[in-house]
């Protein structure tokens, strides 16, 4: 996608050759108008394909969650938590997962109330790495019995490996842009013009 | 709000005298619609204050807040992070706030880039309980020179005192919901008729 390639070159900064930051737009400030463009266009790449919930993982997910539902007539948004608070009596799904930003390991949790074998799930979120985050949330969907439609990343680092991870599971995948490489502070994309 | 009360009626659950649980609508589950509907009414309640930017807490006041953001024609919206990831290299504003429901305290950072004395902040959360993250985050207002508009809660538990704080600061704040006492697995309302 373009208009988000351009985004990132323009607003983004690289750290190193693994880390891109995009906190001015994406998941520490939140440009309303552009989010609401890429949930539409996530909308766009997976189709009138009976999703019926968006699952995706707190914090960063949930503005792009809510976008790509809202581009969806408005269907529920469904965030598994990091922690589990006091609230969360009842039976859950958990999946273990690494945080490559925050360098620590967690445990995701569902409330198995939301999630079941009638639902048609697609997984969004803001960021595809490593594909801990993501793995995570297709192995709660099989949990629950519910039919993955697909798994849509606003920006995959395709050098960290989670899209190969997930084509290989057979798990259908688009990102909105694809990093291939960051280098000399210069970010380098998979299809480039 | 009486569309408010109902839900948490109807879908609310009372854990003890201190917990209502909304995870099928605000903290878990999305309940889009009905969320962006309480965006508007925060718009109605703060009206026309040239608000230019809502600031809130990750992970729960994201969606409210980014409801809010779009009734006032999007602006953007800002989360503080309750951990500095490791790509948050530059100079934050941080305030120290203690999570009601996880029982852990924690540092709120917010970087220094994204508010300034130009700013006018409303302060959007899901619940208001003892007051610690909306505090932290008025401090953080402060600390920016930004002007404070008001604080939003779309669930006041004013048996905890969070809103007498906050008035006592002098801080204007509107709750959709204000819950004055959770008794034997009933949710009283402040304003019943």
């Amino acid at each position: 996608m373009k208009l988000l390639e351009k985004r990132i070159v323009k607003d983004g900064l690289a750290l190193g050759t693994e880390i891109v930051k995009v906190d001015s737009f994406l998941n520490h400030q939140i440009d309303i108008e552009f989010i609401l463009h890429l949930g539409r266009e996530f909308q766009m790449l997976f189709g009138a394909s009976g999703v019926n919930k968006i699952l995706t993982m707190e914090s960063s997910g949930i503005s792009i969650a809510m976008a790509t539902a809202m581009a969806y007539g408005n269907i529920p948004v469904l965030f598994a938590k990091k922690a589990k608070p006091n609230t969360m009596v009842e039976d859950v799904y958990q999946a273990r997962v690494k945080s490559f930003t925050k360098g620590v390991e967690s445990i995701a949790f569902v409330s198995r109330k939301f999630l079941s074998a009638a639902d048609r799930v697609l997984i969004i979120d803001d960021f595809l790495a490593h594909g801990e985050a993501a793995c995570g949330m297709v192995d709660i969907v099989r949990q629950a019995g519910a039919e993955l439609i697909g798994v849509g990343a606003v920006i995959e680092k395709e050098f960290q490996g989670g899209g190969t991870r997930l084509r290989a599971m057979g798990v259908e995948l688009h990102s909105l842009a694809c990093i291939s490489k960051i280098e000399n502070g210069w970010i380098h994309f998979k299809y480039e013009d």
